[in-house]
């Protein structure tokens, strides 16, 4: 066991002897290293680093701070084949499905490369007589982002770095579980220029989230985990005075109506519910058929195409789907599997027996697939995190939306329709925060923003894209008036020397 | 005693039998009649209306929405002598005072009669290849506010236009000190056309507040009020899953600079300082004078300003001065004097003891100046809500900036300068959400956003203005593709079964 | 004959002695009255006028001019029926379809309303080291419209409202066709309180249009009317150094697909074809069918509709269809029709030889629907502006598309459709500015803009809505960065009085 | 004479045999190559390629055309010395000065990198009953630059990143004189992946200027060059259907008041008159002086300044500024200085007679200084474009406003101040497009736009920035709703044949 993970503060990475938590590579079961959790004194030093580099940073000009952003864009783009490589061996996704986080964390990074035009106020000539007023979108100070396992090169990247170019500095907490890509890209960062304190990674555990929390020093935090602790998180920001976005849990169904087209909503679905072995916010875990026929089609369809899915180590890019995070990971969805037979649902794909060759130790579940649920499930109304999609039958549209409206969450959704009245409907009235017309997963672009509405988003404001720009930033409303000083009528020439 | 004010809900104006308390005319003293305080039933009927009219209010076209809202504020103009007497006769401040108030709170009328502008989202064509994604901004239900006595017009009208013309219902609860004419401008709302339940008024005292606070069906609360019980409903709403902004109180400082127009700045804080008694969360209660001369000379001049002010009934048009809100608020300042005398400031100019002939029994306190006051007097550190300016000495911008920082609220602040790199400095390093540079009371127009830093505001988005627009909706970001179904291509004119 | 209309100059009406041109009543086919045609000293009376109210209104703060749009609004709605009377005397359409004009116009004085939002200019703090920059969008001096006959009410409240908010004087030069409503509205705005030659109207023909062209003092010029004319107009503006927009003519197609709601379709396009006679650039004059089983349908349908078509004086609200504008359109119209005849087209239905009882000298020709019209036709070609419908076949959307972009003009355009693909597919691919699904005349909505492609439209910027804005302001940019003076530092406290 | 710099048509350099043109290096005065000049044919292939490339790159996703730009800023930071070398052998300016230049072009190229947030349209839920309606900025199809030789790297980089960021596709034709840089850049796009044929490059004179011109299959063109050739192009343009900006001559002022930093000030002139030999739009060849006493120092200073002024070589770095672009130039800017000394002005210092050891036969003129300037002279009224400052002394501001508001042009101009009122009124009232307070060279940062007033700009909108998005953009507005198919309502799942 050679690896031991540390932290990035003040632009050096510490290691720190206390203590420690096993890292594990997924697809083989075996662990692979050791990550050290933050000392409440380590956590200290990052937050007063992260305070020391913010006078100056907050003082550069934004087109400046800019250019780190595209030398990081650069680097991340060269380093990509290293990163997917950490990202797999710790989480446990294929490969391909790593470059595909990477990539949508690198369009974060463009995002934040467009800060001048982003961090532009509002300017109004003669808001009274001769008055003028506006308003700038100033910086905070020091602010903190804490993110899960589950994603460990994106979901930063939606924080950090929309965060610094507003002109903070930042000390972020990433998941304990599969640090290392996380903090490599941090020291890529540095790498393309970044003065040091700006960014600052510990790696811990409650402890770290904490300490982050209590500090009075921090002014806001992002986070996106589970809806308990988002939750948590929040009431302790708002308890301690500070900014908050809390992103939760989620359950996403996709409604398929008798008009689809099934061969691309099926498609879509194999993806949405089992890519990233379904660990994903956003992956689909209901499909809600619109009528028996439609039903029937898509679930033969879905098992057909589960029984050709390629199961194994993310490490081999030929798989579709790797393992899960952890043993525990596996053991939760296999009681989630066991609850659903209990509970009288159809398991019509049973994932709990798979055996991958040579990886039998990996936390592996296979694709699971079940039929005829219903609200009172656990299987329906929890969010299992990993690869089981529940089919809901439903007589109507408006059946599956008043379901949808039901559930505690709202992350993403998805209609499949030809059909240009249904699928406005739907947008319109389901409530649910990111929504898809035939697009399984309605991640928004990276200039747009990522919220979903009900349990799954503690917050007034959603995550990357435009809002972000509103979250990392205190708006300040200046209103100026110049009286006469002689100078313009000719009055007075002189100045004092 | 003839008058009692009861609650507006569904359309009516409904009287209880409950609970009540005094409504008082502070320039006289007098009881003059008295305000339900609402049950917790009649809290969930007003809850229970609102929520009724959602449905048809959410659908209705914003333009359509708007049409209230021209007519509406017609109709404030039409009435603003009577709604002046009201404010008046029960906050107390003087009837052109009160007229200044009202047009403020019309001007968020006018700024909400903008929102098909904006309410607009954004537009991506092609966020991937034949992909389109665009954000809606939603109404998010039925919201709530909460406002308190100094702006018995004004505040409400920051709040609920907007809210409303976002397409929310709303259910507020005005101060219970002067609530008449905050229930008779929602009631103007009514005769514009605003249809039935989708403004709704409850008076009432914590009973009521906690009511909205715990009602599940409540998505947001907007608040006004002092820090303490910002902070308290700040953190209820974040327990309970609400949106919630919470301005709280100020301790608002001017810096004179020594090459200040003198003149213009004493007139401004004449008005900043005293007008509305002091009870305006935006007055300025701190004189920072930067040296000893300009100190000295700024004193001499308030001094004098204030032998001339006319302090009486707010009725009285020719008064430059009404009484305080209530007789506890009137002892409270004078406690504050009192304190500030023991703590060792220089008391030049004591408002104790006014007597205003024929109106002996008003809550009337004069215009009151300290010179030589320093950070650790209660009458530096508190907001004294009351007519009482201090002035602080400093020796420059730099220590006058230092000072401010230090405080605790960072809502309003002014420098008068002439000088371009002061006045640019100034509102750069400043923290607090208001600047003005030779304007005393920078309250942003009713088009930009209103909003402190620090301890005076609770919440990411600021009040009114554009901030409000995002504060009362939900983001939603649909994401579409459409497959082909043959209708484009002509192969099938008929549908797949 | 009693009415002679003059000019509306620095707030007075003046009533020329010389060139005048007679008015008709097209229901009626009388003459009605008469109208002054400026000479070149009137118009530069009105162009001296509009430049001495320039400099104050110029420094007027946005939202106090705003104020009048407020009033001038709510003073149209009252006045509504005296100006649709008016409208329709002159013009020949039907009561409630002026209403429906006056309506559209009101909605762009809503916008105009908004002028303290829309005129924000972008701020940029730090743009480099202690630099800031702002841009300011200041108005452009004394600017000018030419309107034409059929909107006489509605065009110039595209022009004008959005002109003066911006901080111009306007000098407008209707349509000597139907002048009298669009003369009385620019006299309520007076009324409303616009300062006297803010807004000044000329009425008059090519002599008014060419010395408001080549006068110097005119910085931009607004035209609608047919394309040889803005073309004129706006190479005119070119030479003589003026910003212009110059909107012409339009042939509009909607394409009616296989799967399209026919009843809906057929109801939309009889409206779209033949409301106000056929006299609207939105007009759809080209009905394209998709299969011939869809064209049969749709001829068929529209036949039996037409037959039921009540056409009269426009003065009769229950009619639906008035006249022409004035004897030598209806020849034209009727010249078109013997010309589609003559060129091989079928006559469903011929309108050229309608009786109206009672109004047998009114301007009138009968709805009229052409089948199997091809592209070489003259009925196909030119803009009749009558009340002709040709149906064109094709066999596909493409073959529907690619017609539409061939054509000169691409004002407005639409599809009828249920399917979401081939509408997007429709929207993306087609050259024409503004683009219905199932809404046959897609105007914009006053705060989106109105613009064709192509030889509708001369010019970068479209009418009304944001681009309006742009379009009667000029930006200017400001970088600032302030020098010590040491008032800051307190090294120079003295300053000279 | 090895050099011959062809064309870049469809991805090719291609080296036409007919006319040429000789290229000089100014610093010896030597001929170092020759350029093609374009025949009809040759641009008419330039434009047929970029037709060809439309379809293809119009509809790649912004977000995908965007990483063409990340990484051609990449390469143009790599290749920055190279293009500074070329800019400097071809046009004489210091290599200093033309890093700055090519500085100030890279970062219209970071600008262009956002284009997925800036071409988000506008979009209004329920603009009517159901009724959706959004805006798209579209493309326009190929669209045409022409650029002169004083900027050969940068005001290309204005153009067409912005254009093709824009989905239209290019041909390029810019200055004669010092081709090669331009061409390198363009190269370099191509090298950082952008499409064949979407960038073409054409060298020519007035026979490709007119090809471009009444190729109708241009649809925009961007100018920037003297005022008679821009007014020409814009009137060409707009007889041809042609979208146009052309930037045309400017005559910058600035103005020195009595309480300025005049060491600032000064320092900022020398700069500003004499950098790149005066050969750019916004140099300052005026000086205002506001007072006698001003003026003197002013003069003063500047000719202690201008006798330490290192002129020579632009290839070598240490020195201050170059030579002009050609013999000519030399010549006309002489006959200035003659003019001027004949008309009676004040010659402080003389730049006829520098000899530059070592480089005689280079084009230079030494930095030239004139005093007591009046309006008449042709020193004061036409732009010099070279190392020409005049200064006029006027009584007060409001008299040096009224100088700059009667000149024809209105491009930049700029205050020396320390007083916040000065600087506020004078960028109010100053009829120029551009305005610095403090600043010399107020070229807007590139995230807002570049544009003079008056003469110095025939068009609406400016270049660069914002205002380009609109340029290359056509508007197009979409309205959209959806009739009932039965497929949401659950009615009808079979489709209508």
């Amino acid at each position: 066991m050679s690896k031991r993970v540390g932290h990035l503060i003040g632009g050096e990475i510490l290691i720190e002897d206390g203590r420690s938590q096993a890292i594990y590579n997924p697809s083989t079961g075996e662990v692979s290293g050791e990550v050290c959790l933050a000392s409440v004194e380590m956590v200290e030093q990052a937050i007063a680093n992260a305070e020391a580099a913010y006078p100056t940073w907050r003082d550069t000009p934004p087109s400046k701070r800019a250019q780190v952003m595209y030398r990081f864009k650069s680097l991340l783009e060269e380093k990509a084949d290293e990163l997917c490589q950490l990202i797999s061996e710790e989480h446990g996704k294929v490969l391909h499905d790593a470059k595909g986080e990477l990539q949508r964390g690198i369009e974060n990074v463009e995002f934040a490369c467009g800060i001048p035009q982003l961090l532009k106020g509002e300017h109004s000539k003669n808001a009274g007589p001769a008055i003028d007023s506006w308003s700038e979108f100033q910086p905070m100070g020091v602010v903190a982002g804490i993110t899960p396992f589950n994603f460990p090169a994106m979901v930063p990247l939606w924080m950090w770095p929309a965060a610094i170019m507003c002109g903070n500095t930042f000390v972020l907490k990433p998941s304990e579980r599969d640090p290392s890509s996380t903090l490599r890209i941090a020291q890529l960062a540095l790498e393309a220029g970044l003065p040091k304190g700006v960014l600052n990674v510990v790696n811990g555990d409650k402890t770290a989230v904490d300490t982050l929390l209590h500090s009075p020093k921090i002014q806001a935090v992002s986070f996106v985990g589970s809806t308990p602790i988002a939750e948590y998180i929040y009431n302790e920001a708002a308890r301690t005075g500070k900014r908050c976005q809390a992103l939760g849990g989620a359950k996403n169904h996709a409604i398929v109506m008798p008009d689809a087209d099934l061969d691309n909503a099926v498609n879509a679905l194999m993806g949405a519910a089992y890519g990233s072995c379904g660990e994903r916010c956003m992956a689909i875990s209901v499909a809600v058929a619109v009528g028996d026929e439609v039903a029937d089609q898509l679930v033969a369809s879905l098992k057909t195409q589960i029984s050709a899915l390629k199961v194994g180590s993310g490490l081999d890019n030929s798989n579709e789907m790797g393992p899960l995070i952890t043993a525990e990971a596996r053991d939760r969805v296999k009681g989630y599997i066991d609850a659903g037979v209990a509970q009288g649902a159809t398991l019509v794909v049973d994932g709990r027996d798979i055996q991958v060759l040579g990886y039998e130790n990996g936390f592996y579940v296979g694709a699971t697939l079940f039929d005829h649920v219903t609200e009172s499930m656990s299987i329906y109304s929890d969010e299992i995190f990993g690869p089981v999609l529940v089919v809901v039958r439903v007589k109507n549209l408006q059946e599956g939306i008043d379901l949808i409206n039901r559930h505690e969450y709202g992350n993403g959704t998805c209609i499949f329709t030809r059909d240009g009245e249904a699928a406005r409907y739907f947008t319109d009235k389901i409530l649910v925060g990111m929504v898809g017309v035939n697009v399984p997963l309605p991640v928004p672009v990276s200039y747009h923003s990522f919220g979903g509405w009900k349990r799954s988003l503690f917050g007034d404001l959603s995550a990357y894209g435009p809002d972000a720009i509103r979250f990392y930033t205190r708006r300040k409303t200046i209103t100026q008036r110049w009286p006469s000083s002689g100078v313009r009528e000719g009055v007075s020439f002189s100045f004092p020397s």
